[in-house]
């Protein structure tokens, strides 16, 4: 006889016997909503008895008989009421994680319209309510930054957290309804796509105790090596291979800024349109992809909750009626689109007067991107501004032709911002230079070292500081014409939800200084 | 008068005269497909007139009056057949990105059922076929790899990466149906999850020139900054905030090891479940997940690929008959689930000899799960394996109870791997030790130093090596029973795909030694 089979059968005679919550609710309760967000929603006439709430306790009013106590679980920003008979309300502390068990039931009280009515009240994970530092009163937002593996049980919070998750899973929808493939551009990387310097550099052995003596950055990929600052240039090569391409992914820039626009560690949304011949194409993914998320959106919980938040938090978030503009504005059709010149010229005649006059060469600032977000826009509608001039832009971005000889390149690129009302740029995109010849011009005008034959990297002990011939390469063999974008995922978060700095719309923000857990 | 207005209206002028293509293709030609794989299941009885198809000749048989071309785009493995007069055939050299116009017709020839018949062919990106490094002719996957910008190129390697994409669509559908939040765990941490050694480091600064004379890895955010190994720990800590919780994130080792199944940055797809009392239910939503996946993709025409792929690449893959075995055991219901200590009495009565001896207490060697895999999966299903010694496992895992004393720990923890035919391990997962004196007194086992009293770690200016008081601190305030696990996705991908080596994974792996662009 096989000696496996008593045990095997062993195993099996097991599996009946599980346990496991979720088997449970599926055959016996599943008529039971599973979340507090599920239960607020469940308005039966009749009481419904044998009720399992699981929560967190968010406060406790006590009475002779009976604790009044807030339920939440994350699901959502409201509580669930329960009723709590005394004897079982003992060690029902704020923070604690709770099992309840009784009947739901249409409230006698104002302020819901069911209630729990507990009838057995089991601790899971108490709270020492004593320390707790999660206040029900308000707590500023910077001291709550103190505590990132706590902070996102402020129920607002949590909700900008779903919200993430929700726009992500939206995207995702919308990308693939497109056949656009999703894809992994590389965190640690060699090559250097902004050409600055704010990079944090990768290295492995233990730095700790003494500083790399014995061990460069360079010794465990033969080649310094650094966190991503973006990943245009590789999504460039894939667009080559699988066509449209996206990803969302993190990058990292080195700023040594305490600003509520910047972050050391931050999610970009990129996306590479392949045999693309018009910036306006790109355009119209942006627009589309945006009022895609906001339509998805419209009428769901989420939003419900980043803009009828009452409360302590309000004065940390923008006005609600103006949040809700910004979705509204996504929502619209056909976003105004001028150019850098023409916006130039706007700013020239316009009666504001500014800090920094316009000037045509050099780049717009904030207050310029206001004005014309009101004026263009008028306050509702984002705006894209193209065609900015050639020096203040990227060395990858297409130059359009000049206006008198068309053989040469102009003084303006193929790109674009999204400038959005009162929090100016959002996304930027461009066509890339697909020639060969055009690009290392272009290079050579940037100040960027050129490769001049063709010649595959690896081959190379010591490649060129920015280690951009891989990229050269691809003018090679087969580049169609092509242009993409990039959006800072967490402004977009920002913006949408309302919630003022960068640092609140993460879990665990990382800038200059802060990198708490 | 608005000296705005004409300048809008000039703006708002050129709107309709847009020609960005994506317009053009949804008023005009919206029936015929977009893609190469639309066109090859797009089988009219009739010639269609008037069509466009872009893409990248993979090869040109030139004859008198025309050439053969295939065409790609990434789309799919096959190839579309262009049949191309010879005066417009001139610089369709391999590699180049071409636009063809000209008619879709029933095609006489063998060996496809419609083809290309072109009227007028443009070159939008020339290639140099003399230098071009892919070639048609067999290439050892040690040389792609050294050509990571350009291999994707290579019909299989593109199916590959559009598996990637299709699996993260339909795990973000998975896990959106069922209420998860999708979170960002940190990519930079000063935790170090598994208490090893093996972390990147990233500072801020140029080490290329002068390594680290006045700047130390500490001083942009104060402390020591690794490279996460891990999302898990920030996981539960995201779990006590928000429920169920899942993330697809970025990982790091510092192996210096060249195998085919390590990198040092692959994808972990981690989730973790909330108000949860077994370990059964984890591994249910494990089973659950990857028999979505399989599901959800066993009729697409991705799958198909992966299993019918012919010709030069066969012998660097898994046989098809084992990849779609692969493929069936996911989609098997009730995966077999023993223990850690059932699995050392099945491998010691085992008549196989095995290089190492099976000894409780030990962790199981590839040999024996190979073998579990054989035996209790009959090489069909995926096994579980519960409930391992807690001396070999990490100190997060909820101990058993001691058979003996209720009180006590006992000599396994609950947890489990998940053993995989041909394949061993692909995923783990445990219940996670939620109680706080429990945590302390593992932490102390494992020799990791423990916190004593509440803490919130910023107001340290000497945090501890490890820097966990925060991961303790979510002990103390409410933490239910909760348990996860993490798949190491680039395994998946390997797995299901037939690929062999994880470094094929990916566009741009990255391990020891290597980080070419």
């Amino acid at each position: 006889m096989n000696p496996i089979l008593p045990l095997l059968r062993g195993a099996s005679l097991r599996r009946p016997l599980k346990l496991s919550s979720q088997r449970i609710s599926r055959a016996f309760i599943s008529t039971n909503p599973t979340s507090i967000a599920g239960f607020l929603d469940f308005k039966p006439h009749e009481a419904v008895s044998d009720v399992k709430i699981d929560g967190f306790v968010r406060s406790v009013r006590a009475q002779k008989r009976h604790s009044f106590v807030s339920l939440g679980d994350g699901s959502c920003v409201e509580s669930l009421q329960a009723v709590v008979p005394a004897d079982q309300a003992e060690d029902l502390n704020i923070g604690a994680a709770v099992r309840l068990h009784g009947s739901w039931i249409p409230s006698q009280g104002r302020g819901q319209s069911h209630e729990l009515q507990v009838e057995r009240a089991t601790v899971l994970g108490p709270s020492d309510s004593k320390t707790f530092p999660i206040q029900k009163k308000y707590q500023t937002p910077e001291y709550l930054r103190t505590l990132p593996h706590l902070r996102p049980r402020i129920p607002f919070n949590s909700a900008v957290l779903r919200f993430r998750s929700e726009i992500i899973a939206s995207l995702t929808k919308f990308f693939s309804n497109r056949q656009y493939i999703q894809t992994h551009t590389p965190i640690l990387t060699s090559s250097d796509c902004e050409g600055a310097g704010e990079v944090f550099h990768v290295s492995a052995g233990d730095h700790s105790s003494s500083p790399s003596k014995s061990e460069t950055p360079k010794s465990f990929f033969r080649r310094p090596v650094y966190t991503t600052v973006s990943g245009q240039l590789h999504l460039e090569a894939l667009s080559q291979a699988l066509g449209n391409v996206w990803t969302l992914s993190p990058t990292f820039r080195a700023e040594q800024s305490d600003t509520p626009r910047h972050l050391s560690e931050f999610y970009m949304l990129e996306a590479e349109m392949s045999f693309t011949d018009g910036l306006d194409s790109v355009m119209d993914l942006v627009e589309d992809m945006l009022r895609h998320i906001c339509t998805d959106l419209a009428d769901s919980r989420i939003k419900d909750e980043l803009l009828t938040r009452t409360g302590e938090r309000t004065s940390d978030l923008a006005v609600a009626e103006q949040v809700s503009q910004r979705w509204e504005g996504f929502m619209r059709k056909d976003w105004p689109r001028i150019t850098y010149t023409e916006a130039i010229e706007l700013l020239k005649l316009a009666d504001t007067s500014f800090v920094h006059s316009p000037v045509w060469g050099e780049d717009l600032r904030t207050e310029h991107e206001k004005y014309i977000a009101m004026k263009v826009g008028n306050g509702h509608s984002p705006v894209f501004v193209t065609n900015y001039p050639r020096g203040i832009k990227a060395f990858y971005m297409k130059a359009n032709t000049d206006d008198c000889d068309k053989s040469l390149p102009g003084r303006t690129v193929a790109c674009f911002d999204l400038v959005v009302p009162d929090f100016c740029e959002i996304a930027g995109g461009s066509m890339r230079e697909h020639r060969l010849e055009n690009l290392l011009e272009s290079m050579h005008t940037h100040g960027i070292a050129p490769s001049t034959s063709p010649n595959n990297t690896t081959e190379r002990s010591q490649p060129p500081e920015n280690n951009l011939n891989w990229y050269v390469d691809l003018r090679r063999w087969g580049c169609p014409p092509h242009g993409g974008f990039g959006l800072g995922f967490d402004r977009l978060i920002c913006y949408l939800s309302g919630v003022q700095t960068i640092h609140d719309t993460s879990a665990f923000p990382r800038w200059y200084g802060r990198c708490d857990c």
